[in-house]
């Protein structure tokens, strides 16, 4: 176990109240952006399964290496079901060796990070699992970047949807057109290679061209790179501009405050 | 400027990056669900202006209060929108006499939490201020009672709704017969009054009457009480279980889960 680097005043749940399994939210990227608890259970860990998002790359900055193990989930072998069944196994096989196992996801476990599978998987192996909320990057890399998901008097909801699938996909579960009159700011992740799609849908629902967007890639690192357009310029900025993923992409008013 | 409790492998940017004014998410309440930015912000800070949400009953265990001026925001007298104009300006005058201020909201300071505003007369008055993302109520409460926002293969989106305007009021910014069809989570905080009229709207916008709900109130807080039930039954769950707030509602298959 690594030499533990914070204190606090009352560190009242450390290390005692530490599961076998934590599932930790890391925040959007920055190293300082996960949570104090979250931090806790890396610098208490034997093992740490971690993504390429999140504060993996400055996990140095976090926890004192020596003497920890870290596998780098991202580069298991195989497609990406057989990826997360062999992380589920990781984390039961490791519990069971007595091992604390501090699994490290970007943003928050539960914002499709398949985070409630992996603490079933654990659940279902009879090992106690906690989860560690964290940043979501949906709402934390636009307010970086200066753009607030919400604001009062504009808007009184907003909704995060995965862009993973577009829109009329057969596995689509989001109904774009509903989508586009909720009269919230919309945020969308894992948007980059369907957002010229999400815009066409949104325009197709209605959705005013000149609604205010912006664009934020690899947001909170030193890396981050923000373009505001509007809805109608979106599909086109995302091109012309070369977005790559990480990026959250935000369509609303207050993209425009 | 109190004693700093945190040390890491590397605080980059601690203090010297530590604009005058920084407005600080403090997660859902849990003292140690703050990130590790905010807890350094607050430990450097000569002013602490606190709302009562958050982790602001634990700030002992966050900081060394001997020589913090701890200003709780939530006792400012007169209405609400003086009450705001006052915080404003307290954030300028400490700003302007040399200080630190930390300004430490529940949550996130962007969901529906006015930091905006405050970021922005902040601006106004030539003062640099930052934000410091945080954790939000609407996902980290549910999760930490059991109820993932998302789960693969049951939803790709979630809105969160500031239920503090009842659907229908001239006020109301939301159109909750779209929300009711956009396919995804619901997750409702400041909703507890308005909870057994908004459900109604979105029963009478062909939401399913069977759809799973639940209610955590003081969700994180040992205080914490989590009542699941349907989005049918959730007007009179809230009357009979005299919840009170701060609650979270959540409706959709994930509470169900």
């Amino acid at each position: 176990m690594s030499k533990p680097l914070i204190s606090t005043a009352a560190p009242a749940r450390w290390p005692d109240e530490n599961p076998p399994v934590s599932l930790i939210g890391g925040g959007p990227g920055a190293w300082d952006l996960i949570t104090v608890r979250g931090l806790m259970r890396l610098q208490a860990a034997d093992v740490i399964v971690a993504d390429h998002l999140g504060p993996t790359a400055e996990l140095d900055k976090l926890v004192d290496l020596r003497g920890v193990e870290v596998i780098d989930a991202s580069k298991l072998p195989y497609g990406k079901q057989v990826a997360q069944e062999k992380i589920n196994q990781y984390l039961i096989d490791f519990a069971r060796a007595g091992k604390k196992v501090a699994r490290l996801k970007g943003g928050d476990p539960y914002v499709f990070g398949r985070g409630f599978e992996e603490l079933r998987a654990c659940a279902e192996a009879g090992i106690d699992c906690e989860v560690v909320p964290g940043v979501t990057s949906a709402i934390s890399v636009p307010a970086l970047a200066g753009v607030p998901i919400t604001q009062r008097g504009v808007v009184h909801s907003f909704t995060v949807v995965s862009g993973h699938v577009p829109p009329g996909h057969p596995k689509s579960l989001t109904d774009f057109d509903a989508l586009a009159r909720t009269g919230g700011t919309i945020s969308i992740i894992m948007g980059v290679k369907n957002g010229p799609a999400i815009a066409e849908a949104l325009l197709d629902a209605g959705k005013a061209a000149d609604t205010p967007a912006a664009v934020v890639q690899e947001g909170s690192t030193a890396a981050e790179k923000a373009v505001r357009c509007t809805l109608g310029t979106l599909g086109e900025t995302l091109v012309r501009e070369s977005i790559a993923p990480p990026a959250v992409i935000v369509i609303g008013e207050v993209a425009g405050l």
